[in-house]
C-alpha cells in the first residue's frame, strides 16, 4: 500500500497553503511590531543597545511611562527583548533586543527607507 | 543683516536630527501598516494584483465588511491603494495598490521572513 507514497508532500507544503491569501504568522508579526509604540522602542533599542527604562523613555517623546512599561512587558515575554538586572545596590534594570529582536533589524531598515521616500 | 547666512542650514539637517532617538516618518509608516488589518490587507493586493472588495474580504479572514471599507478608505486617502470604477452596468468597483504601496513590498518580504523564522 505504498502506491500513494510518490505524492507525498513534505509538511511545509500544506503549511504554507494559507499564505495564498493572507499568512496568520506574518499577520501576528506585522501586528505585533506595528502596535503602538512598539515600532517605535524597538527602533530606539535597535539603534541604542543597552537601554535604561529612562534611556527609552527620553527617546521615544509623548510616550508614557506607564505605557512603557507595558510595552516592555509585552516585548520581554515575547522574548524579543531581555530585561537585566543588576546586582548590587541600588540595582540597575536595563534591556537589550534579544536575536529574535535584532532579527528585525532588516524590516524596520526597509520600512524606514519607504519612510522617508514617501512620507513628508 | 545677512552675516547670518552662513550658519543657514538646509532644512533636512534639523528635521533628520530626531532620528537619532525614535524617527518620526519611521513612527508613522510602522503604525500605518501596523495598524489591526492593515498590514494583512496590504500582503493581500501585494499578491492578488487588482482586486474586488469581496476577493479582499475572501482573502483576509475575520475581518469583518464594515472594518475592511474603512481600512481601503484610508489607504485610499494615504495614496497607497487607488479605487477603479468601471464603465458600465453595473459598475465594479476594484482596488490595486499604487507605487507608494507596492514599495512596501521588500519590508514585508523582510518581515515575512522574520515571522516564517520565529513565530510558531
Amino acid at each position: 500500500m505504498n502506491s500513494g507514497s510518490m505524492t507525498t508532500q513534505a509538511p511545509e507544503a500544506s503549511e504554507t497553503h494559507g499564505c495564498e491569501a493572507c499568512c496568520p504568522r506574518y499577520h501576528e508579526a506585522v501586528e505585533l511590531v506595528g502596535k503602538r509604540w512598539t515600532g517605535a522602542i524597538l527602533y530606539v533599542l535597535l539603534h541604542g543597545g543597552r537601554m535604561r527604562f529612562t534611556e527609552i523613555a527620553h527617546a521615544v517623546p509623548d510616550l508614557s511611562d506607564r505605557l512603557l512599561s507595558e510595552r516592555m512587558k509585552e516585548l520581554e515575554a515575547r522574548k524579543i527583548v531581555e530585561r537585566h538586572v543588576s546586582d548590587g545596590t541600588p540595582t540597575k534594570v536595563s534591556y537589550e533586543l534579544t536575536d529574535k529582536g535584532r532579527e528585525l533589524a532588516p524590516a524596520m531598515a526597509e520600512l524606514k527607507q519607504w519612510a522617508d521616500r514617501w512620507l513628508d
